[in-house]
């Protein structure tokens, strides 16, 4: 699709958009948004500023080389996160977010803080419930 | 793992979380937290309180009852959801958040509003995309 005319813009300003409908749009934007990967970049360069791939690959420690660079790219496509080529020797890749990638950064590093700070309590929730089970 | 005595647990509150770490317990619970069906699912129930599991599958259009029961089921399982059977002919099972999910379900219905308030920016900047490409 070409970019958006004003028209089209207001065309889709109307729709009420719902995940909770199986065939509406954002349903499927919140399954691509719903991926540990997406919420541990988007923490990274919330918490450290724009980055090089190779500063991101070593923060996000496990995360294949594929993984990152196909997350990366959905990230730029959907407009939360730019990505700055320097004409240098070998060329640096830096990565960064928009304003749009940092309004929803704050909202799933929220989510990566939660589980840090809720691991205990889900470890004796398990326990609990495999006791009587 | 039965359940954690005061000892076990004053051992695992020492842990320093932290989800960047591959091996991280925490990384496993952003994986397991990071589903469209965790966020709709906790969503629904924040939003219209304790639901039997036909009116929670209403409002979740589209998810398989498969689906629907295993996340169920982990969320128990995690903690986060209580699961009440009355004994009435045929049973009846009711879905209510425990305050450790409504907790949860805060920040995940926020990521799922972000995604419908921001559905029209993101299709732009696909199209955007798409176009330099």
């Amino acid at each position: 699709m070409p970019t958006l005319t004003a028209a089209q813009r207001r065309e889709l300003e109307k729709i009420e958009f719902d995940a909770f409908m199986a065939e509406c749009k954002s349903r499927e934007l919140l399954e691509t948004l719903s991926s540990k990967w997406v919420a541990l970049i988007l923490s990274a360069l919330r918490e450290k500023g724009a980055l090089r791939y190779n500063e991101l690959a070593r923060t996000i420690a496990g995360a294949s080389q594929k993984m990152l660079t196909q997350t990366l790219r959905g990230l730029e496509r959907d407009g939360m996160v730019t990505r700055t080529v320097e004409p240098t020797v070998p060329v640096s890749v830096t990565y960064g977010l928009t304003p749009l990638g940092a309004s929803l950064a704050e909202l799933v590093s929220s989510v990566k803080t939660w589980a840090e700070s809720n691991m205990v309590d889900v470890i004796a929730a398990r326990a609990e419930y495999d006791d009587r089970a």
